[in-house]
């Protein structure tokens, strides 16, 4: 049995009081740090960055050394369960992944497979890796995409303003959806329980697309699957984070998991009211405040804190941190966190 | 003093009781009528396209003969504001558009100027011109960006996902910010009293960036300058849709505007609860719904029109129509509203 030296980030997940706020940002281990670029460099394209186990888990790593946070989250995308189905894909520079082919029918579905450890055990070999290095410092957390998302870029073949190849799906062929969807969920919950397994201490779960259904579709094409996802995880803390699902916040209140993400437009203390006491709520920073001078970033921070109160609450930004934010105004960020101690307390 | 043949829409937006709910389309003159490809064909590009005012009056009225909607909305584009003050835009085929030259500090101001008719006279005389050959079957709807959205565009210099530069001034040039706001401010309202004077008989602001500010940033640098623009159209009924703000709708509560427009995620029930009884709701079909089948339509906009009630609402779809979508499924959704008599009047 693991003992780490700083567990703040896991007994704040399920709810305990802690010493002071956990943080950590999502896209952390990425390009925000000059250190990630250059072992970027080392790595012929993306998804050759991602295979590479040992790449992976050296940037893992460096936000922990670099900005102080209080959890490592395993470099990888969400993208790999679709590719571990059978659906490969490239990202392209500066516009994002491509699937060279896409599914839209119940026949295309044998083309895929529920995936299992094989299928992505370069993952799992990070997972091994960073938690070799991590050496008890600080929690790993897992993730994977939640099966509506994934289904958006496996039907729709790239990022799109609108996914209407895939919400067209959900109206015209809601049979081949579920169908599909359940794929990627039993795919999804042998990845996630693969990653615990390897040494995970904590998973996300990121429905990017969340907010572009209507609150019908997440309903009957989003919800149920990201439960079933929820109730299989049983022994680490799950976060959802339903990015921009305002309309089915009040839908996660009696959920299967410890924790909510938030976007940066929805305000901490409707969202406290939409989710009710128990739940533990992340977030949720704007953004672009790091653009902002360090005394901003300082005083909007502690505006945050208190919003949110002194429990049931993970700092984090509202959104991925943006590639050309300056590493020192994330790690202001951090420090205004970790030096806000908890009078109450 | 002119009479409408068919003023069901202006009744509507003022709250009064009508026959039947009113309809229109968002982007109903575009890309999904092959009568609009043709027109389009003769401009050598977008923008020269909408400076045309023969073309422009032409594809306004094209929908009201095809398609049956209750009004006409005046061909144009939101980006005509910041060429007319001084700011001009190319339009990039699939990429959207493009500011060669953009504004970020209070001296690049001096480049801009408050618009004024000259600046935007063929817009003015495509309003006369659709107005003659509407020959006053419908209303024609004039429209604007809302100053946020078009301060975006000016700022970012094109669309974005996260229109980061743009946000980042809001943080660190909140003076400059606010200088640049009232310029727009200030031109799309003599915009606007010009397109009434030309003889529109309601306007739309739509600010369609709305959902990327934070709470706290919707109210200072969007809200006060929307209220200004609402309080200076005294004469004819002003329509805002404040694209993806969920978490600002209740200030339109007792806003100076007579109709909200609703996104396709923002629940019929739930924006009643938040804008009150007296508000007119505009919206807010899932436009993907339109890639369903003529059942599926039909059944979906019964459910929408039963979810609104009898009064205070005008159809629409919750977002411009998508270019593909075939035109029959719009005739569908549009003569779906129209069959819908009221059984209670």
């Amino acid at each position: 049995m693991e003992t780490l030296k700083n567990d703040l980030l896991l007994r704040a997940a399920k709810g305990e009081k802690t010493e002071r706020t956990p943080v950590w940002v999502m896209r952390q281990a990425g390009r925000i740090l000059p250190e990630y670029r250059a072992v970027r460099e080392k790595a012929k394209n993306f998804v050759e960055f991602v295979k590479n186990p040992e790449l992976a888990a050296e940037v893992t790593i460096q936000p922990v050394d670099i900005l102080g946070v209080d959890a490592a989250i395993i470099f990888s995308d969400i993208l790999v369960i679709p590719e571990a189905m059978g659906l490969p894909y490239e990202m392209l520079e500066k516009r994002g992944p491509l699937f060279p082919k896409t599914v839209h029918t119940i026949s295309d579905l044998s083309s895929l497979h529920v995936s299992n450890s094989p299928d992505y055990q370069y993952v799992l070999d990070a997972i091994k890796l960073a938690k070799r290095d991590l050496n008890n410092r600080v929690p790993l957390i897992g993730f994977a995409g939640a099966p509506w998302t994934i289904f958006a870029y496996m039907t729709e073949g790239s990022g799109s303003k609108t996914f209407s190849i895939a919400r067209s799906l959900l109206y015209n062929s809601p049979e081949f959806s579920h169908q599909l969807l359940q794929l990627i969920t039993d795919s999804t919950i042998n990845y996630l329980k693969d990653q615990v397994m390897a040494g995970v201490n904590i998973v996300q779960i990121f429905d990017s697309w969340a907010g572009i259904l209507s609150p019908a579709h997440y309903k009957e094409f989003a919800i149920p699957y990201i439960k079933q996802i929820c109730e299989a995880i049983t022994t680490v803390p799950v976060i959802v984070f339903p990015k921009g699902a305002f309309f089915a916040l009040n839908e996660f209140k009696d959920f299967p998991c410890q924790v909510v993400g938030l976007d940066w437009n929805m305000d901490p203390v409707w969202s406290r009211n939409q989710l009710g006491p128990a739940k533990v709520l992340q977030g949720n920073l704007d953004p672009a405040l790091l653009y902002s001078s360090f005394d901003n970033i300082k005083s909007e921070t502690k505006k945050m804190l208190n919003l949110f109160g002194n429990t049931n609450h993970i700092a984090n930004l509202g959104h991925g941190v943006y590639p050309d934010i300056q590493a020192d105004k994330v790690k202001c960020f951090i420090d205004t966190i970790k030096e806000h101690q908890r009078v109450t307390m």
